[in-house]
């Protein structure tokens, strides 16, 4: 598995899909707003969204497209710019005339349709534009990296970088299956997908499986990915990953690929996973929580969330001040009982605490040298069982502030 | 109830106390950070302390002291500066060597002297500086207006502003009882204190009650007052409300007085806790959140935590930018299920959303006159039940991320 290249070569895509994108005018910037994927012969779908109890409207007609096809769509219609959330019954049907709209153009019925928005909530989706962008998007599909790539990049919103990850199976007999993701998200990230996030993942193969298998193989893939992973906490209304499969590979989901299958969708989610974190917003340093000794890893990651939450973790992140104790201190607050004299506690592999003190080892200045690098590993131990977890997040800085003090200004 | 003025009269002055404060060399800045409190009678005491898993070691002596002597106090000793927490065994030695020392001061055992850190989380309490203080702290103790806010003061850190509250309980046959608080906390102010928090509260009055009806008004004062805060929702380790009753003003806290006394208490302990707020690191925007309409009130606190905690929130208040989508997504991460098409939400008094959609009331310009405002309320009615909460919060500044970047360095 490996990041995409600007220019990969046409060989590594998954088969049955073209792309595009277009501006619908819905970005203030001018910049691509709307992006189009098709599978003109259908494929399988499974999909996990946010489990905020306020959802954005796409989310609630993706949710029951994929509920009454049994897990088929045939277009993906993505727009950012606006979360179409809290917007209403009227939302819900802007949401729906598009993807009536998006339906006609490719001959399937409206619920093969399935929508995702991001961007600004409570504003009124201008779904006339999206409407009126479709012929263009239309004419621009492509089955090529820079079709993909334009995909990629009309989802981005606060995002400075596109967000790509590829894998290749190579099974038996020659056989190939390809897998490419491609996400968005930058603040507002804070997942907690359930089977049923505004970070959006679009997961493109063309492995020929059922929805059912492809969602044995995204839950499991999706928990230790965007649900191990936090900007800010705040987990959006729009959350969305989808995961389709055009089949045109050639290759069935037998038990065997569908194993492979599972770790490589597992690898390229966690590269986009980090992808997201590395280009969040105001991000300076990307940090690694590793949480261990815990009674179980569900105890394991909400120390880590909470660790990840931290204001005042953050901050001290992003001048790479070794003031420890604010670790200590947000694991306490996480609602896990646990024994300060069992915990262990090193940071970019360096002693900090141990045996309920600061470790006679700790060196400060060092220390502060590793927290200085870009990425590094905070290592907590809570000395109890073996749950644990691994869950990335990020600096809290002065960028950060400024971009969210004037986004709808 | 009011605030202290810098010169009170003396006359409403808690009886039975002295106090005082000098500087042992714990600040590196050189300020006062050592703070004393006698009651050379005893005096009665009720407790509350941070419910983190990670507690400092006066948190763990001060709790054994009051369990011990049955809730008395003699002396408080407090020091800034250091928060002698994550210090070991080391740590709890250095604080009971401490009160030993003030102990043999003032002829009292050493269990009736109550301590208290706050600081720095990690680095050992050179306790030979608190010992050696003693005699010029105890040479300093008065009864006087000055000695109070010398106390008062002696307890800041980050703080900016004294923060002192108190009430007179004028009772029949012109019986009074004074009730004098302050308190410190700028950052790592999260608390949620449990009857068994780095924010200190000192309460002194002189009812005459015993540890048990002391503690009977002081859980439900905190509940509404230090529970029902948040700056960056990092609950300390060394969190710690103190209330002391000398029984000198020669009132006897019979069901009615206590019943008076309760409420004043109430009153003192959320003026505390908003000047807390007000004064909270970089905070340049205090916002109540009136969370109404919820199924009871802990879920209604819940929500309003989440909403406290939010950075896209916070960043929002600061630059008074009426993005009231993020309120609502905060509030449907809080994990308590309502239906948003029942949820209403005014900013300021200003309708902004409901009936599931953008307030056609709304008014952009408007809300952002009023949010520009240096406290408002923020109203969110979720159209269940009766369960509601108040709870203060503010926004997330420049200034919050200089401040924390720096602290240890």
């Amino acid at each position: 598995m490996s990041n995409l290249p600007s220019q990969p070569t046409p060989t590594k895509l998954p088969l049955g899909f073209q792309w595009a994108s277009t501006t619908a005018g819905i970005k203030a910037s001018g910049k691509p707003d709307l992006a189009l994927a098709v599978c003109p012969a259908g494929a399988s779908a499974a999909a996990m969204f946010t489990s905020n109890q306020v959802v954005a409207a796409p989310v609630i007609v993706g949710r029951n497209h994929l509920a009454t096809t049994g897990g088929r769509v045939t277009a993906v219609l993505v727009n950012s710019g606006n979360a179409n959330c809290a917007t209403g019954d009227l939302g819900v049907d802007a949401c729906r005339r598009s993807c009536t709209a998006t339906a006609e153009h490719f001959g399937c019925v409206f619920d093969e349709v399935f929508p995702s928005s991001t961007g600004i909530i409570g504003v009124p989706l201008p779904a006339e534009k999206l409407i009126g962008a479709l012929p263009a998007a239309k004419a621009a599909l492509g089955g090529s990296a820079s079709h993909l790539t334009a995909f990629a990049d009309a989802i981005l919103t606060t995002d400075t970088k596109r967000k790509v990850a590829r894998a290749t199976l190579e099974l038996d007999h020659g056989q190939t299956v390809q897998l490419f993701g491609c996400a968005k998200g930058a603040g507002m990230i804070g997942p907690h997908l359930i089977p049923h996030a505004t970070m959006l993942v679009y997961l493109f193969t063309d492995l020929d499986a059922t929805p059912a298998q492809l969602q044995s193989a995204l839950t499991p893939a999706v928990e230790t990915s965007f649900n191990s992973i936090s900007i800010d906490g705040d987990m959006s209304t729009n959350d969305t990953v989808l995961l389709l499969a055009s089949g045109k590979s050639g290759v069935h989901a037998t038990e065997k690929v569908l194993q492979a299958f599972a770790e490589a969708l597992r690898l390229v989610c966690e590269s986009l996973a980090h992808q997201i974190v590395d280009d969040g917003e105001g991000v300076t340093h990307v940090v690694t929580l590793e949480i261990s000794g815990a009674r179980n890893d569900a105890e394991a990651k909400q120390i880590a969330r909470t660790i990840a939450s931290s204001p005042l973790c953050k901050t001290a992140w992003s001048s790479a001040d070794p003031n420890w104790g604010r670790l200590l201190a947000a694991a306490g607050r996480a609602g896990i009982p646990f024994d300060p004299a069992q915990v262990s506690l090193n940071i970019a592999g360096l002693p900090v605490f141990a045996h309920g003190v600061r470790s006679p080892h700790f060196d400060e200045a060092a220390t502060h040298a590793a927290m200085s690098q870009r990425e590094y590993t905070v290592s907590l131990d809570l000395g109890q069982a073996d749950g644990r977890t691994r869950f990335i997040t990020c600096d809290l800085t002065h960028e950060y502030v400024s971009i969210n003090a004037d986004y709808s200004t």
